[in-house]
């Protein structure tokens, strides 16, 4: 069948194309995992142009994969059975916001950074902050968190409806306007984090919050990551409520240093930031620093001007590309579990093991208020020893994660990377989960291969 | 068949009861909704009880509904298929916490305040207050909120974890410990709030919090209704992080007064509850205070003794109570819609309107600040007519949410008083939720009739 004649038959000409560079821009995201290109990419502009596409794929039994900007960490939009690529940049509208609900409605190719440069005209922001400038439907679909999750919550925690095109071209809402709802099954959380394979994203109603009234950022540097970790448990178990608390271990400060023209202690540190009101916030940084100091916190370091914060974070977003840059012909693998906490101090030893046992070059940081670090390892795609000898320690602190209840993805989502261990996770779960897909999308189109393993 | 006979075939007679005082107890709920007779009613002592009672009612098609205290307010435990009813009331044990992951591990037929009791001598709470003492598997069926929940989230939030038995007698897992995770769908969010429909409860993990260092509850009387709410809307949409925020009418302090014997000036009043720290507390009390005198509050009360703070409270749960007891030969019917915020005070106006031109004597109070409230009708469920005033009222004000975005339920779920608007709120999804329901209960035994419309 010729696509792009069939295709072309009901979508404009410019909103479909074959063109080599524009394949390959789409045959990739930004991990370790083999590109493949799709036979076609189209750029709907509205939630019909979708739908046709679907009855089309669906009738005709080709897979379609939707594409934000693809920052996505575990294959998630590469289209390894070829297809329909739908990339949503051309739907990247704000389409409503209402200040006084604490809502905003967006089409799905709208970027985080976009969305908050609107949002702070009315004095408020969208919490959730993954580091890459994603797009708000991509997101969705991997259930990204971040940063600040362990304050205001993951994805899931903000969208409160999801227009979505089914398999079969419907349009269905899952949610509404509601702080909260009891009514039906909860297909709004459903949808979220199902990376594509359950339906394509058309539209995003998502909460929002008020810019706090103060905001204070800090460093603090520890003499082990063992005692940052503690620290960064005895804080989150105190109930002291940051915005965020990171990790960032030495070596990633280099990184940071290095790439960011930052000159900070390059020790095992926490990054935090809090919000609130003015004495409120002032008395969360001194419980915060009393419980730092008694894990031997070297030094607390504030970032009290904006533009000294926005740095911090600001390097603290960047440094998977700064690993990225660091590693030339080298891409970037990365682990993603969450433990509980108390679970965690000996997580991060064992995984920081796992790499000096391997004689793997990588960082250990992450999201330590929520139990989630990630190892980040650097390998030649093009090297298969040095791909297998990666993958052994990524299967590994997976292991560990999974053995003490927690889970292999937090938030980077399961694409193809972690399929391999749906079944252990899941158990029999897994089975309710394919049936779900097999009953949403019965002739298997919706970015097939990805998230549930062939049972 | 002889289901006694049959189930005492597997089970310690002691288990299984044809008792017609028990069968009575389990034929209703708190509701206006008509009892009836389940034909046996099982005491399941473990998971393995749950599932051999499944297996074999799968295989012979018999319905079964699980049952905690009876407090459900649609109808859900109410047996009109017949078949085994599962009380919970021997798997009341609080199985495990562990403090410094902020979780429990508990049975479904644990009690809100039995939890609440020992998770405080950890220093810890678990957040979700519907009132009613009701199970924690109850609650997580029905998704239950109340009070709280503008501070903390509804009971979706906090279930890490479901041991789940399937129609078919499996036991799942659907979820772990882990605060957050990308990995699957999401079972656990999908479940809560399932009415028992798709599986049953066996095992809860919940997230639970510390006590907050500082707490502040106040009363606020303002001169109207609308008053009250736009104070209640002010106060939230500037952020301030109220832990509670209540609207009681005046015809409700009359009953709180009648029944709690407090003396509370009989006028429209907000409840607030603040948490915090000290310092950030006094300040979330003056800024809430301010806004409140904006609206014309003529009084701001504060209690600040741990006796009348749970007094206040006391009296805001038994407000059900309170109604039930002064409307002899009355049953409760309670609307439980939610609408965006800009919404509330036209909604609550409407609602005020419609009691008045029906002549129905019913008070208007809810959970203003997640913009969902009650309209609580009292109805003679043997007179026809009567029950027929008070549902179309009922019908009007769910009418009136849903075309502005609204949900037919905030917290008290489906069950069947709610069925008849779920096409009209969910549209096409509805397919969707009869085709997960068809897939995990293919016998339809589970709590039928609940939730998902015969379509």
């Amino acid at each position: 069948m010729d696509l792009l004649k069939e295709l072309r038959g009901f979508l404009p000409d410019d909103q479909v194309t074959v063109n080599q560079t524009v394949l390959e821009q789409h045959s990739r995201d930004e991990s370790y995992h083999a590109p493949h290109l799709p036979d076609v990419v189209v750029f709907p502009k509205s939630r019909e142009d979708v739908s046709k596409v679907l009855q089309f794929a669906n009738k005709h039994q080709i897979p379609v994969v939707p594409f934000g900007v693809g920052s996505s960490l575990e294959g998630h939009v590469i289209p390894y059975r070829g297809g329909i690529t739908l990339d949503f940049q051309l739907m990247n509208r704000i389409l409503e916001i209402r200040p006084r609900d604490m809502l905003v409605r967006v089409q799905p190719g709208v970027l985080r950074t976009q969305l908050n440069k609107e949002l702070s005209k009315h004095g408020l922001f969208f919490s959730v902050d993954p580091g890459a400038d994603a797009t708000l439907g991509g997101m969705a679909a991997t259930n990204a968190s971040g940063t600040t999750a362990v304050r205001y919550g993951v994805m899931r925690d903000q969208v409160r409806d999801l227009e979505v095109v089914l398999a079969d071209g419907r349009i269905i809402h899952t949610g509404g306007l509601s702080a909260k709802s009891s009514s039906g099954y909860n297909l709004t959380g459903l949808f979220v984090g199902s990376e594509g394979t359950l339906g394509v994203f058309t539209e995003l109603t998502l909460r929002v919050y008020g810019i706090p009234e103060a905001t204070m950022a800090a460093r603090a540097t520890f003499p082990s990551v063992k005692n940052a970790v503690d620290a960064a448990v005895a804080i989150i178990s105190t109930g002291i409520p940051v915005a965020r608390i990171e990790l960032v271990d030495a070596i990633s400060i280099k990184q940071v240093n290095r790439f960011s023209g930052t000159d900070y202690p390059e020790a095992p540190t926490l990054f935090l930031e809090f919000h609130g009101n003015e004495p409120g916030l002032k008395q969360d940084v001194e419980s915060a620093t009393e419980l730092a100091m008694q894990e031997g916190c070297q030094g607390f370091q504030f970032e009290t001007d904006s533009k000294a914060r926005s740095q911090l974070w600001e390097a603290r977003h960047n440094l998977a590309y700064a690993f990225i840059k660091a590693s030339p012909g080298k891409k970037l693998m990365s682990t993603d579990v969450v433990v509980p906490l108390t679970e965690l101090t000996g997580a991060i030893e064992h995984a920081r093991q796992m790499l000096d046992e391997y004689g793997i070059e990588g960082a250990v940081l992450g999201h330590v208020g929520d139990g989630n670090y990630h190892a980040v390892l650097m390998t030649d795609p093009n090297n298969p020893d040095d791909v297998k000898r990666t993958e052994h320690v990524n299967a590994s602190i997976v292991e560990y994660a999974l053995s003490r209840g927690g889970t292999c993805t937090g938030e980077h989502g399961v694409g193809v990377g972690k399929m391999k261990y749906q079944r252990q996770e899941h158990g029999d779960a897994l089975d309710l989960m394919a049936a779900i897909k097999k009953s949403f999308d019965p002739n298997g189109i919706l970015n097939p291969g990805k998230l549930i393993p062939a049972i």
